[in-house]
């Protein structure tokens, strides 16, 4: 019998996982696997680039998990700087451009892996294609972002939006000496909180001299003689000089092939599957990673996700699939982590905003604890916020903001939301005490505490 | 209608959390409750003992979460340096002396509180009675062991036992100088974890400069001329050159009183209670902390886990259900963390040992990886072990040692337990993911995955 043929589309997370889980089940008489990829790299971090630009992390290769040599010598055939151009599901073939030498061609595929990522959302604005303007989104654009951050002279800094990327990359600038200001829209940083929440993130930023202006709407990034950035400017009329613009207003899925090829998209445009990542209606059709949407457990509707913890996933559960095993992806429960600077940032499940738009009723209770003993050195303020449905009790959603060791406390309420419990049960949880990690009661169990009594005055 | 009347036996965790907890729902109208404790000091963190004894915490105080002051002004008759002698359960009365002035009296009741907590575990050795031998179960004890500490010349010290209380006090005599040697039973420190396990932190240990002896069985302290400790011997004939000896060799339940009136005890000698605490058989008598055995919800059975974390809210269970109210507290599933200088341990379900006692079959796994992205500064090696039944694929366990940030992810899989979960299902888990927080795919979700293909090769 002939090998089965596998062209995976796109070489970061979800592609080359999916590739590398082909492999490890089918060895290249059984399976013949070619990949297709754009850019320089392969597997990389690019939620790694903050840091890199930050100086926390010295080498960029260190953000690479597996280099092209790595994947050839585990027999994948891997076209790097190759473009895929069109997808012919009915002929079954991918035409592929290489984008050194212009040359095209076409490959036939029995299995088909759509792995094409995102791409940040660049506002079509007057300037925004000038110098010194950089997204971050792959390991090319934070090389281009490096080369503009050791050559600008002057220390003013930018950054177009307030969520992950928006408040690692102020991080990041600070931490390279840069004067920072952050220009967003909502009212508070970190729309993927809650206001209230997102409140906390701001007072904190502003008081590690990085500076925020809420309900910012850029127009345009003005430019100098040699066609540099040299500011920004909003609807207001404000003027914000900069050095260096980074944009961080997030990603949209890079789908234009798939919609051209008539495949199924979501309201954001990212592709649907099932559970085991196939593309709806296409069996031979696989597709994972930021060009994706997923079942948000919690809600039961699909949303745009897209992070490499996902892509990874996705990828593994692809190749599963390729490879003739079984696996699925079953959906996520929303669950984020994110610095900036000694302020930890986490979020699980749905806000308020969320639950009112898919119909629940819901509690809400809000504690502030520490995150070890009260007692214990550098105990630092940790805020909790729960919501839960009125009448069930089921956990609806957590948002923490606070020091050191805050975050990832969120994973709790991540399984707990994936179990479907209630924050009765959550209160009676055995979780890990001992006072240089927790108070005798566990921020998370406190405000579930405090959740608890909140349903009771609701009235159910 | 007359005031029900509340005793207490037993100042600390439990005990007045319930004090507490009734005293909210119920005003001293309608709940008349007294409590009596025997020593100085009432709602203090035992746990904190060794940060305080390190030099972490600087005031002993830091570790009274609330003064007897504090209780009597919330309406509670709090009598302290009071010791209950007798319980008469059919007569519905305490016995209690005074133990400044020798006064005994008779106090009635309508609901008994048992919080009688722990004491050390302290084996008929020669000379475990003399001066510089020390316990760290109360605060009275921590006291004791700080005025030796302040007078003693030498710089050497011994602790008996490797479990959580000797790891923490073997950094804290680190943390003031001390030459540290930790004797214990076992092939390996912390025998709350397998032997693999128990094998990275002896090994850690040691490169700490902590000297660990394995199998040691003491059989006897060395006094000097004033009748001070000066070494301690272990029954293979070794002497250790002792200034201060701590006994960390466990606690036991403190539950003398209890078995004379007939109450119920498990083979530890901790009481038996219904989920809502109440002792068995014994509408009236309610009983919770150290001196009560818990149901173990992955084992089925009953055993005894002394930790505030629980006291705490068994206390919460019984004052809900004193003051009228309903709460229960359904168990544990055996969640424990502990540090010792920059190792973090813990570990939740059961051993392999516990697995086999009740009659399970299990795969394990073992995996090593980072608590941050491989390329963050300062990431540390961390291991996690994960057992998983046989035919179901259910969690049955996880211990991990490592670094900083290792030791609270074990919540996560408290919570899986608690739910019932697979590892099939915990590895699509959606964790928190960025950089500085966690690999992409989670240390926790690497282990699932390893257990996931080591039931598949155990055919099931």
């Amino acid at each position: 019998m002939a090998a089965e043929r596998v062209v995976v589309v796109g070489g970061d997370a979800a592609g080359m996982s999916a590739a590398s889980q082909a492999r490890r089940l089918k060895g290249p008489d059984q399976l013949e696997i070619t990949a297709f990829e754009r850019s320089r790299f392969t597997s990389y971090s690019a939620c790694g680039i903050p840091y890199w630009v930050g100086g926390l992390v010295a080498e960029r290769d260190a953000l690479v998990a597996r280099t092209p040599e790595e994947h050839r010598a585990r027999g994948i055939d891997l076209r790097m700087r190759t473009e895929v151009t069109a997808l012919d599901l009915a002929g079954q073939r991918v035409r592929a451009r290489d984008l050194e030498t212009g040359t095209e061609s076409w490959t036939g595929f029995d299995h088909l892996v759509l792995a094409t990522g995102a791409r940040p959302v660049r506002p079509k604005l007057p300037g925004i294609g000038a110098r010194g303007v950089h997204g971050v989104q792959t390991l090319d654009d934070g090389r281009r972002l490096m080369d503009t951050l050791e050559r600008v002279e002057g220390r003013r800094a930018v950054v177009v939006g307030a969520g992950y990327i928006g408040v690692e990359m102020a991080e990041a600038l600070k931490l390279r000496g840069f004067e920072v200001t952050v220009l967003h829209r909502g009212a508070q940083p970190m729309s993927t909180l809650d206001p209230d929440m997102g409140g906390l993130v701001h007072g904190a930023m502003n008081a590690m001299g990085i500076r925020t202006v809420a309900g910012a709407e850029v127009d345009a990034v003005l430019t100098d003689a040699d066609g540099r950035a040299r500011a920004v400017t909003t609807s207001s009329g404000e003027e914000y000089e900069a050095d260096v613009v980074v944009l961080g207003i997030g990603v949209e899925p890079r789908t234009g092939l798939a919609r051209d090829a008539g495949l199924p998209l979501g309201d954001s445009g990212g592709l649907l599957t099932d559970l085991s990542m196939r593309v709806r209606g296409h069996e031979n059709v696989w597709a994972g990673g930021d060009c994706v949407e997923v079942l948000d457990l919690v809600s039961g509707r699909t949303r745009y996700v897209p992070l490499g913890t996902h892509a990874n996933k996705h990828g593994q559960v692809i190749g599963s699939g390729v490879g003739g095993g079984y696996a699925t992806f079953p959906g996520v429960v929303g669950t984020a982590v994110s610095k900036v600077c000694d302020l930890e940032i986490a979020r699980t499940g749905l806000r308020e905003k969320d639950a009112r738009a898919v119909g629940l009723r819901f509690v809400t209770a809000t504690i502030r604890s520490t995150q070890t003993a009260g007692y214990y050195p550098d105990a630092a303020e940790m805020t909790v916020k729960m919501l839960a449905e009125r009448r069930t009790g089921r956990l609806l959603g957590v948002q923490i903001v606070g020091g050191a060791g805050s975050a990832k406390r969120v994973d709790v309420a991540a399984v707990a939301l994936t179990a479907g419990m209630t924050v009765d049960q959550l209160v009676a949880l055995d979780l890990g005490y001992a006072p240089p990690f927790s108070p005798v009661w566990d921020p998370v169990l406190v405000a579930a505490r405090k959740a608890v009594t909140a349903l009771r005055s609701a009235g159910i």
